[in-house]
C-alpha cells in the first residue's frame, strides 16, 4: 500500500509537468471560470484507505458523473423495466446527438448520453415532485460518500437551465414520441440540478466505492445494490461512460469509468478501489485530458486493468 | 475443477431443452444447410485443462470470429499505426452499415465490423500476395490452436465471394476515399477466405487461450503477443465484439467475446480460461442465440465477470 | 371559360365517386374531428373570375399553406438576407425531421418544412411582439383574400401549443445553434397561430392570386410583391411545397403548390389562375389525397402545366 | 429574334469579363486538363433557329447531362414501371451519397443522382449486351442532335472506369439489395461510356429541343416522346437536375436543366427553346459556375422563367 501512495504521488508530479492541458468547457460562465491548472486525484481502496494528491479536496461540478448515481437510483425504483425506456448500447455519436433518437423513435441508446440520462430523471419523478427528487439525489450522494456537506451549486444549475437549449430539444423530442411521462421543464429541472452537484475527488472516490466492492460500501457496511447490479453498472460505465471516446478509454485504461464535462472522472477497479480524478481541461471527446492520462498511468502502474492478468 | 465439469454439463443439458433456437444465417447455401439443433461448448483453462460438451468436435464456419486472429496479425505487422486506418469505437450501427463510413470519410469505426476487418485484411497484404496471406492466416490459426488439421472451407469462401455485394460496396467505398492500398478483389479474397475458416469449439477455445493468459499460450509456452496487447485486444472484443449487441453482451455476460454469423462465439475470461460456444441459430443482432445464453449461465455460475468480485 | 366551369364540375363529380379518401390527421382533436367526406375546389383566374364546386365555402385549418404568406411577409422585411438563415433546397426527409438540422448546424433546408417556417416566424418577430405579429399575419391574409372575416381558430392554436413537442424540439435545437433570435415559446406562439388560420377554398384561391399574376392582385390592383419575387416564391413552392412528395407532385401536376396537414392545397398556375382544393384525408406524405388527384385532373384538362406546351 | 441574338452576345461578353471561374473537376486527368477559360452558349428555338456564341462548337464531356437521354430511352422501354426501381424526389444529399440508399433499401431517390442513373443503365441492359446498349445510346444522341459525328471519348470512359470506386460501391450496394439485374461491371460499363459522350453546345442544344417542343423535334418533324412524357422529364430536371443545388437553380433561373461535371448544362424553356451552356469551372455543388450565371442572365433578359408571366 505504500506502493499505491508512491504511485499517486508520482502521477501528481508527472501531471503537474504536462503543458498541454486541454480546453475548459465554456458553455456556461461558471465552468469557463475554473482555473485549468488544477488537478486532483483520490484512490479509495476496498479496505477503506484513501490515497490522494493535488487538489483532491476542491469541490468541482461533477456534471455527467452524477448519471452513475441517478442510474443506480432509477434501477432501484424500476429494475429491469428501465431498459424498456433506454438501451444499453454505445451510441456511436456525440453525447448530445439527436440523430439516433429520430432513427430509433425516441429511445436513447444508453443512460449516460444526455437523452438517456433525461429518461432516467423522468423515471425518478414517478413518485415525487421535482424538488423532492432533487433532494433525494443529494441525499443519495451524501449517503454514498458518507459526507453530509455535499451540495448542489445553484448558480451552475441556473446557468444550465438558461442555456440548455439542446437538452430541451432532446427532452421535447422524446416527449413527442411519448417517451417522457413528465413535462420537459420538470425533467430538466431534475437533470440540471443533479449535474450541478459539487464534489471533491475524495468525496467522489468514496461515493463510487460500492461499485468496486460488490455493491456494498465497505466503509459503512451498508449494502447499496446487489453484486449483480454493481457488475452491470460497471459494464455500462465501460461501454458508454466516455461518450464517443469509450472505446479509446477501455483500450488505454481498461477500467469502467464515467466522465463529466466539469473535468471529473470516476473510475472503478472491481475488487480493488474507486478512483476519482479531476482536471478541468477537456480533450476532443469532452473528457478530461489530464484526468484520462493520469488514469492510464495508474492502470499501468497498478496492473488493475480488467482485461488481463 | 470438478465444479467446472459440472457447470459445463449443466449448461449443455439446459440448452438442449430450449425450444427457441434463433434463425440460421441463410445468405449463402452452405450456412443455411447447417442443422440448427446443434450446440457445442469447450472451456480451456489457463492451466491447460479442457472441459467440453455437446458437439464440441464438429467444425463450423467461424466467420467473424476470425477477425480476432487477423487483428492480432495486423497489430504484429503495423503496431499502433493500424489505428490511423481504423478506429477503436463501437459503431452504434449494424455490422454492414455504410452510413458511418460516409460520415467519417472512409475510416471504419473498429476492426470487428466488416469495413474495419476489410482494412485489416488490406494491411495483411502489405508484404504478401493474397494466396500467401491466406496461407499465413491459416498457419496462425493452426499455431494458436496447436492443431495442424484446421482448414478453410473453400465452398463457403466461394459462395461468399459470389454473393458478397455489400462487402464489395464497403471495399470500393473505402477505396474511393483512398483508404485501401490494394484492389477490392484482392482484399476481399483474403477477407472471404479467413471468414471461411472451419474450426470446432475445442480448437477455437485453445486458439483464444493466449488472450486469457497475458499473451502467452500456456499449453505450448510460446508467447504470441505482449500482455499489454492481449489486454487491449480483449478491450476491443468487449467494446465491439458483438456488433450492435455488444452493450447487452457486456451487461449479461461481462466477458470480452467475438461472435460470428456461423453461430460461434469466442470468449475470454482473463486469467482464467478461453471459452468457445457454437449453435447456428442467431438472435436479432446476428449473434448466436443459444451460445449467448450458455455464456450468460457460465458467467453466472463461475463468477468470472470482469466487472466485479 | 365555360370550359373551366365544366372542368371544375367534372372534377367535383369524379372526386365524389372515389372510395379511397386517405387518413385525416389525428394529432390534435380539432383536426381528427373533421368529416373526411368533404371536398372543395375553387379556381380564381387572373381576370378575376371564380369557379368553385363542393364545400368551397367551408373554412378549414390551412396549416402549412400559411407558410406561403409568412414567407412573403418575411421576404418583405428581410429580403435576400433571409437566405442566410434558411436554405432553398428540398430536404429529402420528412417534414419534421431533425436529422438534417444536426448535419447542417441548425440551418433548415427551406422555409416550408417545419424548422424553416419556425425561422421565418422568428424573422417576423424582429419588429413586433408575438401578439402584434400574429395580428399582422391575419391582416395580411385578409388583405390578400380581400375578406375581413378571416380569423384564427383559437382552439386549434391552443391544441397545437399543448402537443407540439416536436416543433418545440426543432425550435430549441436551432436556438442551441444560435439560429433563433427569440425564445422558443414566442416563436412557436406565432407559428402555431398562423398555422391555425381558417379559410375556405374560395378565400384561399383569392389569397394566392398575386402569385399567379406577377405579384399584383388583379382584383384589387394592389401590388403585393415584385414579379421577380412572385416567380421565386413559386419556384420554392414547386421545389419544396409538398414535403417529401414534392417531386411526385411536380411530376403529376406540374404546378407550384403548398399543402397543409388540414387537407388544403394552394396551387399557382402562372399567368392563369390560383387554385385551392381541400379534402381532409391525407396520403402517406401528409398531403391531401383527393386534393392531389383533383389537381392532377385539373392540370391534365387545362394543360396548365408549367413544363410544356 | 434579333433580340435573342443580342442577348446571347451580351451574355458571352459579360461572362468573358468574369474573374471567378470556379474549379475544374480533377478526379480524372482528361477533365483536369481542360482549359477553364472556355465558355460556350447555344440557344435553339422551337422554330429551328440557333443563336450561339463563344466556344459553342468545341465538344466537351457531357457527363451527367447524358442522364437525360438515358432516362428518355429507359422510359421508352419500361414506361412507368421504371418508377418501381427509382424515385422522383430530390435527394437532399450530394450526388454520390450512399446514406440515402441504406435508409431506403437500395432504391435511389431519382434518376439523376449517380445511383439512380446506374439503375437506368441497368434497365437499358434488359434487351441488349453492354456494347450494343452503348451503341444505342450514341445513336440516340446523334438522332436527337441530327448529327452523326457525335462520339464517345474513349479515354474519358476508360479513366472513369479505372477510378470510379464510388460508383462501383453504389452499384454493388444496390446489387446487395437485389436492385440491379446485371453485374456491376456491365452496368457501369454502360454508365461510364454514356457519361463520356462528347458534344458541343450547338449539338447539345439541338438534342434537347424535343423537350421544349412537346416531345417532337421541330427541325426533323420526328416525335421522340409524347407531350406528357416531355413535360414529366422537364419536371424531373427541374426538381433534381442540379443535385443539391436544384432549389437554388430553380430560384435563380426558373427553368428545368441538367448539369454535368464537365461543365455543361442543358436547359429547357418549354415552348420556346433548348439552351446549352458550357464552362469547365464548377461551383461548390458541382455545377458550372459561369454556365449557371449565363443562364440566370438569359432567363432574366428573356423572361422565359416557367414561374411567372
Amino acid at each position: 500500500m505504500n506502493e499505491l501512495r508512491a504511485i499517486v504521488d508520482d502521477i501528481q508530479r508527472l501531471i503537474a509537468g504536462r503543458e498541454e492541458r486541454g480546453k475548459v468547457a465554456t458553455y456556461i460562465p461558471e465552468l469557463a471560470a475554473v482555473d485549468p491548472a488544477q488537478f486532483g486525484i483520490a484512490v479509495t481502496t476496498v479496505d477503506g484507505r484513501q490515497y490522494a494528491a493535488g487538489e483532491a479536496d476542491v469541490p468541482f461540478s461533477i456534471q455527467s458523473v452524477s448519471k452513475v448515481f441517478t442510474l443506480t437510483l432509477a434501477l432501484g425504483m424500476a429494475g429491469d423495466r428501465l431498459w424498456n425506456r433506454v438501451g444499453k448500447e454505445p451510441s456511436g455519436t456525440p453525447f448530445n446527438s439527436i440523430v439516433q433518437l429520430e432513427r430509433e423513435q425516441g429511445k436513447p441508446r444508453n443512460p449516460f448520453i444526455n437523452a438517456g440520462a433525461i429518461v432516467v430523471a423522468d423515471t425518478l419523478l414517478a413518485n415525487h415532485q421535482p424538488k423532492e427528487t432533487i433532494g433525494e439525489i443529494v441525499q443519495f450522494a451524501r449517503f454514498l460518500a458518507t459526507d453530509e456537506s455535499i451540495v448542489i451549486d445553484q448558480k451552475v444549475a441556473r446557468s444550465e437551465q438558461e442555456t440548455g437549449f439542446r437538452n430541451f430539444a432532446l427532452a421535447q423530442f422524446m416527449r413527442g414520441f411519448g417517451k417522457l411521462d413528465h413535462p420537459a421543464e420538470q425533467v430538466l429541472g431534475v437533470y440540471f440540478h443533479h449535474c450541478a452537484l459539487a464534489m471533491s475527488c475524495r468525496q467522489l472516490s468514496r461515493a463510487g466505492l460500492f461499485l468496486a466492492a460488490g455493491g456494498r460500501n465497505p466503509m459503512t457496511g451498508r449494502t447499496v445494490v446487489s453484486g449483480d447490479r454493481a457488475r452491470r453498472i460497471n459494464a455500462l460505465m465501460l461501454m458508454c461512460g466516455h461518450y464517443d471516446g469509450s472505446g479509446d478509454f477501455a483500450y488505454r485504461v481498461g477500467l469502467p469509468g464515467k466522465s463529466g464535462v466539469g473535468g471529473g472522472i470516476l473510475v472503478v477497479a472491481p475488487g480493488r478501489a474507486s478512483i476519482a480524478v479531476w482536471s478541468p481541461g477537456l480533450n476532443e471527446n469532452g473528457n478530461s485530458l489530464l484526468g484520462s492520462q493520469a488514469l492510464e498511468m495508474l492502470a499501468q502502474r497498478t496492473g488493475w486493468s480488467i482485461f488481463g492478468p
